[in-house]
């Protein structure tokens, strides 16, 4: 039996602790601890890696506190538009969408696009035409609506700026939910959601939905899920990234991703960072901004994080 | 001085010399040549990689005989949605547009989000509105009607079926258009576009508008652009993938295309192509299936070609 596991992050950013309360620190602890234990539960009932990152994001999505789905950010029209991708490292299918509005789970569409569709990604009003075939639940405006959020957008509501989640005092947070997992058939899976950036227009879709940038699972390395700022994330292809500097370099998970995210996505200037897991079960969470939702848990050990250490 | 030079395709898949016309393979190399000099002039006259690429993309896009611009296909409800990207490899930029209208040029729109965004992607509607600052044209949908294309859609119009470009006895012409550059500064630049699938729906994209799946450049390594079935080139990120293979194995540009095209693409199903340049000049251009229109000139050679050789 492998070495099952799971890790999963709810975005990265300017999280200082001198900013935090203890009640909003215990908010976000519990959330993570939540969906951290509905895929770990997946995976010790033998289900598979795919389901446990699927479970997990759920989780994270219903929640209010980060940004994707139910706390998915405000663009410039005031709509809640989102993107997910989840791809299977066993058999290398993806499925992703982007610009799809009221969703409840972007995880569970794009989870149906891998199973039942020949395509990758699919975005906008024609993903929403394909969710129809299914049993994925849409909700109304009033579901996404979040004082907090509202009074973000309205702060940069018609100028040029674009803020990634939402600024506190003009830094950053990156939202973005994910989760990687390894299943005990050894087979590796990775899944990403956001809401995008406060007031984004032009249609913008960064690296969350792009397989190789903000997701990617492959069964001979690892499977991964970004966060940060997602045109660098793109740019550098981050999550395939890691997966080409275990394979052709022969590098560890660790090292792989250490060297993709202090050395690659810091060189172009872009922020943020990552959860992986390999084969082995082993799990890393590197970032290199001030701070990153985070958690995982195998049969050895549980964690549960928020800021550097 | 670098060995400057170009290369493009026109698309790759089940073109067989049996069932083309010398009219018709005049017809295709003609307008191969128009590009490939256009592009090359631009390098002769000391200019950048990157408006080479968009010259000689410019000119596919602008013939009939090309999934792309002037000769995009119909997507299911009759329309023609174009997706194109463009990358730097100096500065690592990239600008990417998917699922727009009416576009004449839809690589000078890329170009545009590269040079005046900070976004790496936008799509649809807001691509489309980003355009409206710029200086670019859009067609009426009359000037993207061709009757070949149009009775393709005819035939399999309200079936399940897509198809890459049209099916000629069921045999699969992938279309896609690309072109790759290095110039007398040293500088790599790579660019894609297409009109997608004929019949496509729900918003379907591809490979081509996916920054490390069907386009990628860095000065470090090679500019690659891709054609060919677009959901395995973003599950295998095949331009990216080409990158690595050269930076982290030390493979030259050719052993590294054709690992990446005969073996990984291969293994998953994929059938397509790929053209390259690296820093010094050289050039390759691999594909694993029957045909790829392709063409490339340095100060040593032209080279126009269509079938397997």
């Amino acid at each position: 039996m492998y070495n099952f596991g799971i890790a999963i992050h709810g975005g990265a950013g300017t999280i200082l602790k001198s900013k935090m309360t203890p009640e909003k620190e215990r908010a976000y602890k519990d959330a993570l601890s939540i969906a951290l234990e509905a895929g770990y539960a997946r995976l010790s009932s033998n289900g598979t890696a795919l389901q446990a990152v699927e479970d997990a994001i759920e989780q994270l999505e219903n929640s209010p506190l980060f940004n994707a789905g139910k706390g998915a950010v405000f663009n410039a029209v005031g709509q809640h538009e989102m993107d997910a991708s989840i791809m299977d490292g066993k058999s290398l299918h993806a499925g992703a969408i982007a610009a799809v509005r009221n969703l409840k789970n972007p995880i569970k569409l794009a989870h149906k696009v891998l199973l039942h569709s020949d395509h990758v990604l699919l975005i906008g009003d024609g993903a929403r035409q394909f969710a129809s075939a299914f049993d994925i639940e849409f909700e109304s405006d009033q579901y996404f609506h979040d004082e907090l959020r509202y009074q973000q957008w309205q702060k940069i509501k018609g100028s040029e700026n674009f803020q990634l989640d939402h600024a506190r005092e003009d830094k950053k947070y990156l939202g973005t939910v994910g989760a990687v997992a390894l299943d005990q058939h050894g087979n590796l899976a990775a899944g990403t959601s956001t809401g995008g950036m406060t007031n984004k227009k032009f249609g913008r879709v960064g690296d969350s939905p792009i397989i190789g940038a903000g997701n990617y699972a492959n069964n001979n390395t690892c499977a991964i899920s970004c966060t940060g700022s997602g045109e660098f994330l793109m740019r550098a292809s981050t999550a395939y990234d890691i997966s080409c500097r275990m394979e052709y370099k022969g590098l560890s998970l660790e090292d792989a991703a250490r060297e993709a995210v202090m050395d690659r996505l810091t060189q172009i200037g872009g922020d943020g960072g990552i959860i992986g897991i390999d084969r082995q079960g082993n799990i890393t969470m590197p970032f290199n901004c001030e701070g990153m939702y985070r958690a995982s848990k195998n049969q050895q050990q549980t964690v549960i994080k928020i800021y550097k250490e």
